[in-house]
């Protein structure tokens, strides 16, 4: 596994998303790796972070995969450039499309492990393929078609207002 | 537009969730009425919920629209076997494949309203459409396949552990 999360490469003013920013302190803070040619996460829910008592919510279920997927596009795209992550230009990817199936449920108490497989890369367009595992059970997969964030979005972000 | 929300009308122990219990006091809380034969929910992200600067992050999106869908699918089967909500056994459904289309970035800021239709009911299984508006634009769409749950599970959930 690499050293450093794919999110910690992000620039500082695209490192506020809930989900996986460094700098979102009341945020999630998914962090990503290559793990050979699969990237993986691991995340250990909230004890509020249920669906009913000992059962984890599906929105939180979606979000993991959901920036699970953008981060390992951006991490693709940079390997299939022959770049390192981190060199600039940035590479940094956001959602066109999101598809979760909920297996089974998924127990709250245990971190959970998501692992992504680079589908297809196509242009400015990755897909990957994840899915999310606890107590080595698969309990969901899901699917990112992620795309290219326009340069004119990358740098021009005003600061963040705070909460 | 109806005065109770669907998910006032859960049993105590289905109403932990963290996209829509109202016992969950760190969860979002959403809430869904009817309006003629659609449903309507809406919400006001909190400042962190931001993807970069200015934008809502696609994980709240993606959780807005499971538990908007999961609400109205309850609904719609009382309405099917027309019962009114909350009369006893109680229909509660959970997420069996859940879809998004990000359509356009997501102002932070505004509140947001979904609105859902019922697409099919099918036995246990009924589907939603749901589409994400801000200022009256469609940022995002989607939809929920929702299935019944098992009534082993319903009232037989262990008190919460709290956090």
């Amino acid at each position: 596994m690499t050293d450093t999360a794919f999110q910690d490469f992000y620039p500082d003013q695209l490192s506020y998303c809930y989900g996986c920013g460094r700098l979102n302190d009341k945020g999630l803070q998914l962090k990503s790796y290559w793990d050979g040619d699969e990237t993986v996460a691991r995340f250990s829910p909230r004890p509020e972070h249920m669906a009913i008592p000992g059962f984890v919510y599906g929105g939180l279920i979606a979000s993991l995969i959901d920036c699970h997927g953008t981060g390992t596009a951006a991490a693709a795209a940079y390997r299939e450039a022959g770049r390192e992550m981190g060199t600039e230009p940035p590479f940094r990817f956001v959602t066109g499309q999101l598809s979760v199936r909920y297996l089974r449920p998924t127990p709250l108490g245990v971190p959970l492990e998501l692992r992504g497989r680079i589908a297809e890369v196509k242009g400015r367009k990755v897909t990957v393929s994840i899915t999310l595992a606890a107590a080595g059970e698969t309990c969901a997969s899901g699917e990112v078609i992620a795309l290219q964030m326009p340069e004119a979005m990358l740098g021009t972000s005003p600061a963040p207002a705070g909460p």
